[in-house]
């Protein structure tokens, strides 16, 4: 702030999303709060929300995300969940195949995946963006549920874009869906069997810090 | 060396090593000869092959992996194309959930996950172990059936062990099968479209260099 920077500006703004990438990489979402951010970048906590929205903007920002995978994702909430197994992996295939995103996707990937940065998928990146897909959706059990789907979009995630490997990474939009989709959709709606210690019931995610 | 020890010392076996992780890693496994490897550490090739057998044998050394994962697959083989994919779960389960061998495989998944290793993975741990298995089973385009298997298990790899999500880490063993078997199954054995350029079709790896 020295130098007569004004509050917003883009060395602010870069001061907060470093200061949000560390925070949520070390304590996860949950365990982060915009004040502890501000604190971080020694701004106002009511500079970060004013520029950045709310926690779940802001997280989104500091891992770089180039398109808001919550705007993407409303459509296929919105029309229930019969069929969204084939939505959610359309719309997932829209971004990661344009050129446009591939990049920024996979560098986003990267950086989730690194052991480091490993609590921005775990803690981040499923409360956030994921986890609230099941909630719309009225499934039972939406958090097992969304982490199911989780698991393969990591694995098509890693084969077809981060390895790149053959044949998956080069298959035709048509046949990656009629490969996957019934897979998620499976996972979304199909049997899944509840085990003797109810461990895929879901629990509450108390651990949750608000402002 | 010292204390009388033979050309095969623990330090000629470490450089023998080392030299082969550096250079499937930079040029996968089909790029890779064992001639280049015994260059590479200064020792005869004889004495690599004398010490460490063929390259898939080295391969599976260098990238440390605790047990030998085609001796764990030839019964899941040997029964055939049927069931193949809870046998094969079950069998991943039985060494991913055993905490002997935990600690050592998640060091080799890290490994071969890494950007600078991803292609032990792709070019090392697919054509070494999981393409066999396909050609075993006497699947149609084995490739691309074990590339979609592998999606699903790098998948469950990444949730139930790597970044340890909820409630995906701690499912039963039960529950896992009941979830990801019949995924794996129709991978194996239902029905994936061709697509219109033929990608799906399994295309003869011809970059294989031979010793």
């Amino acid at each position: 702030m020295a130098r007569g920077r004004r509050k917003g500006s883009p060395d602010t703004r870069a001061h907060v999303l470093a200061a949000a990438r560390t925070l949520f990489a070390g304590s996860g979402f949950g365990g982060t709060s915009i004040r502890a951010i501000a604190a971080e970048a020694g701004v106002d906590p009511a500079l970060v929300h004013h520029y950045f929205g709310t926690k779940a903007d802001l997280f989104l920002a500091a891992v770089q995300f180039p398109v808001d995978p919550r705007a993407l994702l409303a459509p296929v909430v919105a029309a229930g969940a019969e069929g969204a197994g084939e939505r959610l992996l359309r719309t997932f295939l829209s971004v990661w195949d344009d050129p446009d995103y591939r990049e920024d996707l996979i560098a986003a990937a990267r950086l989730a995946l690194d052991p480091q940065g490993a609590t921005l998928m775990k803690d981040g990146f499923l409360p956030v963006v994921i986890e609230p897909v099941g909630v719309a959706l009225g499934l039972d059990r939406p958090r097992l549920r969304m982490t199911l789907v989780a698991t393969q979009m990591l694995g098509l995630i890693m084969g077809r874009y981060l390895l790149r490997i053959e044949p998956v990474a080069s298959l035709e939009t048509e046949v990656v869906v009629a490969t996957y989709a019934p897979t998620l959709q499976r996972y979304l709606t199909g049997p899944i069997p509840l085990d003797s210690e109810g461990t895929g019931e879901d629990i509450s995610t108390s651990d949750e810090k608000r402002d």
